[in-house]
């Protein structure tokens, strides 16, 4: 889908942050924000923008690459890429250089300070990352493709489940249906998790075998295009004992009440506090441990967070997850994630995998 | 294997870097060193570490699992990190700390400057990366380990092989034959590519069939117990043409090269032009458009550097890859890569994989 992109557009939309930082030439040193702006889908890259150059700094392994992923001026590097930046910075007449405050490490910083020291460095925080909380038609379209795919994933992988298999036999499982669907592969590593560990909420999958009675916690993304997908469902190997179905049935509710709040305008802080209150109803809200969701695209974390403290307003073409979850130690753990756009009017759910208790 | 690790002696070995920089305590910021210093494996933690204390810093979500895994003092932050561990810096009277310069933003150094305005912070370079170079024999066990479960998948992956198959479908059979065997996943993304596109040194797997009488690159990593490995193995499909015969004999013959250069004393300059000589008397040198190896361990890519300018003296104990490679654009690209550690009098291969060109 990339290459109905409008990247010089998108490049365009950054022109506000350069003049509020008084700067004519901006850095971008994050390997997705590179991406978002280029095409380019290296793993070393950084981008130069005037007002009317945009050049893509790489290394000779991507030479053949580079130029055909992204429509920019590409420069090939032979050593450090900050190295050959800063002798085009100063060609280019660059006077003050915005770049990103929160994507440079402190020694590049330094480093960039020493090469151009009569240049004014600007720091910016999150200026490409604003750009993209807000979704075009065409990344909305990716990302519900690869929601839709970790679903198919999911379903064809339970297919396979026995009780006995292992935690990380599922993963794998559900890892190689991702890629045989079309993945990329996986935004994050898998969470398998059953039993106890499900109290864990970033479990690694064990060697443990899945037995039966009971929760079995699978947290998985994939990546389609670049662009990520996330879900987490709990399911039932066999029999619950009643706290854990009264821990489902919270989860639940929390999760729909949360995602009846998304709606333009509304804060992520309001999103928040539905799904905390209905917890709270059910004496479960210190069980909560984490924030309700997070922004996702070409990252599996990006804005807006949805938590307590978040106060971003949500707009349409926003795309979030919502994913209550409550974790006792010796019991057991219940998480429910769903990704969902922010539309006009409300919210359209991407996830099309139920959510009603499945028993395995 | 992680139980078996001393982790406060680890720690102890920093102690000379706090003394260089003459901090009083030592900030640790990158992941990767947290988990080599104190056992965590979560994906949000840092450490500080003073002569008498080791504080382990991470948020609820793994307020079971870090104690568990570790051995330091585990404290649950519920906002970021190191506003926690700025009140902590303070109570343990720090007059001086010492930052991974490399690790941390330049946004992360101006919230401590700003949080901690009375304590002077001191940038120190590459300690525990250092530290990290010299693979101690349970670390070289794990490699070993990662290496085999490599081979293995590749192995069991092409037993599976028959052209018209997808560059994906390939992936995601070995992607799928290292979690069974028991990897936590994939150290990078899988490289397959065939024909044209194994001139492009990091391609992606694409949908491509594979098809006949045409090269076919595959560049692996295995993550076992969070260690890294690594291998690319390029192999004929059918017949090849004379050029990408003779492509493949100079890159054998540059590798097998570098492979002797490996010694202790020997520096890694000194291994890179082991290889690159080889290819120069094939006309080939232009061809080879990459260093010729890197460390690993718990990152993929770690020091040292085995490139053109890198004066690092190898000693026993760094494992490194050998992987020189030729690329010509029409043509097609041949790499093979080795994972080895440097002994005592030389080097020994970790991988069981043979090197002599196989036909599928």
């Amino acid at each position: 889908m990339q290459a109905e992109t409008d990247f010089s557009e998108r490049r365009a939309g950054l022109f506000v942050s350069l003049q509020e930082a008084r700067a004519n030439a901006f850095l971008v040193t994050a390997l997705p924000n590179v991406r978002y702006l280029t095409g380019f889908t290296g793993s070393n890259g950084m981008l130069l923008l005037t007002a009317d150059r945009a050049l893509l700094f790489t290394d000779p392994r991507y030479q053949a690459q580079a130029p055909r992923e992204s429509d920019c001026e590409v420069r090939i590097a032979k050593g450090p890429l900050l190295k050959d930046l800063g002798s085009w910075v100063k060609r280019l007449h660059v006077k003050s250089l915005a770049f990103e405050r929160n994507r440079i490490s402190f020694d590049e910083y330094r480093q960039a300070q020493e090469a151009l020291p009569k240049i004014r460095l600007k720091p910016v925080s999150g200026a490409v990352e604003r750009l993209r909380m807000m979704k075009s038609a065409t990344e909305i379209a990716t990302i519900k493709a690869s929601v839709q795919l970790n679903s198919a994933a999911l379903e064809q992988a339970l297919r396979q489940f026995k009780p006995s298999m292992t935690e990380v036999d599922l993963a794998a499982e559900i890892e190689y249906r991702m890629r045989r669907l079309g993945a990329d592969g996986t935004a994050f590593e898998t969470i398998v998790a059953s039993g106890e560990r499900t109290a864990f909420p970033h479990a690694h999958p064990s060697d443990h075998p899945i037995q039966q009675d009971n929760l079995l916690l699978v947290d998985m993304g994939a990546r389609v295009a670049g662009y990520c997908s996330d879900m987490t469902r709990t399911h039932a190997v066999g029999k619950l004992n009643p706290k854990a179905r009264r821990m489902y049935r919270a989860v639940l509710e929390s999760q729909l009440a949360a995602i009846d709040a998304v709606k333009p305008g509304a804060s992520c802080a309001t999103v928040d506090r539905a799904a905390r209150s209905v917890l709270r109803g059910y004496g479960m809200d210190k069980l909560f441990i984490h924030s309700t969701g997070h922004g996702l695209g070409l990252e599996i974390h990006e804005g807006p967070r949805v938590g307590r403290k978040d106060r971003t307003k949500l707009e349409p073409g926003m795309a979030i997850t919502i994913e209550p979850g409550v974790y006792l130690e010796g019991v057991g753990g219940i998480r429910i994630e769903d990704t969902v756009v922010v539309t006009e009017h409300g919210c359209e759910i991407l996830t099309p995998t139920g959510k009603e208790l499945v028993v395995l």
